[in-house]
């Protein structure tokens, strides 16, 4: 692309990672205190929070040294984070800082939203600032944050508006991984026929005209899931600008392949997350931190590897 | 009701909380701190943390101390604590805690949802316990959560699941209370030619059948906005034992009337929530605490009086 990128817009920065990582892949970060490796579960002996937090933001400062060289963002999904409570959130602020530190994009997989005026201080948290008596002040600061359309147009208005004021950018729910997404997002409408994730597309692609970057993609993506590539098809065509973050891949069942649906030809457009297939693979327990360390690196690169596979396939099936 | 209630059951606490103290109302708590009374926000002068949290606390310690003896439950939203980080995490905490205190039930108003797993760890932080090296721990320990069904059938059932294991509660959303509410949930569907609040209200009756108190009503609740009273009759047939929450009474302009569409004609199986009606009508921010406090205590008085003359009329309407 020979147009300069804006470095306000939060579609540039994530398609500027990407192409300078060589790859879209985002490393989920969801903490499992007991699931980890021993030097982590080893050392956390004392009860408390601060003990939690000290556990969780070590893990995480040893995937980010990892891999923040590979990849262009990381995906904390704050349920992993609220289950710790009080050492959890602290751990969540602390992941957030050190994975923008080391050059990282953060998207917070939060789901979150509300009424509209609540809506607002959902995106106050996880976007843009909080009015204090001594000023306005940044909160968890994140890069975007994945929220649901379910409430309807009035409680996504408060994100969009606050992606635009401050560069930042939202994935909105549109087709969702889990076997059961389709209880209610494939309900077939009345009126047009088809499905209730059709309808969310367009709101998607009309809601992302306000924050389009130089880069022709919008700070307003959508969240569809690898595990229904026939769906992503459709979904990419009725979404050409909009960045689509996959979740799905790996653990969950969606192969590269599958993946590679929701990317336009150009290989670009979207990001693909894996979390526990990055993270949690180690046989044993006492697989020291250094082989942990290397261990991540090689899942990520067989992640990329992967996906770049599928991508040359789908541009080379998209021309012909 | 002769029946003895069983206080392991959430919906058997909370019917016998709405009949101790004669009237349905919940309090919200949404703390906007650049909006609280001078004798808040004067106080509040050094930053950090800490500071927020003192801040929150104090004006939830008033507020809980006014309407304890009068309401069932109270209910914080989190998003006005998240938006104010770790202070507004850890006033929450305080909140939760003193409201317990205080013997009134909480309602913790989080909208949360994810994929299965993910949805456990909400379930777990709002409801039920965290597994850590010393043991399971119980987190934020809400008596109930508000959740989205957005994301399918098997994001619920870990919810579910922890309800019936601790004794907790769920309200899922059917119908918000915002004039956006129409764009997804007032779909009409193909296959039945009717709107997707029906489709969620049966969801909500099937999944209430394994929670069923001795009241009569499980403890599978529904959210249903008092600002659709016409819906508001249709659903309350649907789910005949479910609790519904109903917000949008108030500030957001529902009435009396209009809530009351939301009971059964025995004056149970449904609760209404006010915030800003309640907490913020002082006039001028030179208020004192003490008339502050009278204040709420008016406001609340004047909801239940509504309420009631409303809930009394629409059971005679029932009778004849």
């Amino acid at each position: 692309m020979s147009c300069v990128l804006s470095m306000d817009n939060f579609a540039d920065r994530l398609m500027d990672a990407v192409k300078r990582k060589g790859n879209p892949c985002v490393v989920g970060l969801d903490p499992r205190v007991d699931q980890m490796p021993g030097f982590i579960t080893e050392a956390l002996t004392e009860k408390g929070p601060e003990s939690v937090r000290q556990a969780i933001a070590r893990f995480h400062r040893i995937v980010l040294d990892a891999v923040a060289q590979l990849v262009p963002a990381v995906k904390p999904q704050i349920a992993f984070f609220e289950q710790y409570g009080l050492g959890g959130i602290l751990a969540f602020i602390d992941t957030v800082q050190m994975a923008k530190e080391r050059g990282l994009i953060v998207i917070a997989d939060a789901k979150r939203n509300d009424i509209a005026s609540t809506a607002e201080a959902y995106a106050n948290a996880f976007l843009g600032r909080t009015r204090l008596p001594w000023g306005d002040e940044p909160v968890f600061d994140a890069d975007c944050v994945t929220i649901s359309p379910f409430l309807g147009r009035d409680s996504l208005n408060p994100f969009i508006k606050t992606c635009s004021k401050y560069g930042k950018g939202v994935f909105i729910l549109v087709k969702t991984s889990n076997p059961g997404s389709s209880d209610l997002q494939d309900v077939k409408e009345a009126e047009s026929g088809r499905p209730i994730y059709v309808r969310l597309a367009r709101t998607v692609h009309e809601l992302g005209q306000e924050t389009m970057g130089k880069s022709g993609y919008s700070s307003v993506g959508a969240v569809v899931g690898a595990t229904f590539p026939e769906q992503a098809k459709e979904l990419r065509q009725l979404m050409p600008r909009s960045i689509i973050l996959v979740p799905g891949y790996g653990s969950q069942g969606g192969t590269g392949e599958d993946a590679a649906k929701c990317f336009n030809p150009d290989g670009l457009g979207a990001i693909v997350n894996a979390s526990r297939s990055i993270t949690y693979t180690f046989q044993s327990p006492s697989i020291s931190e250094k082989e942990y360390a290397q261990l991540v690196r090689n899942n990520v690169e067989k992640m990329a590897g992967e996906l770049n596979t599928a991508l040359g396939r789908h541009a080379a099936t998209a021309m012909t």
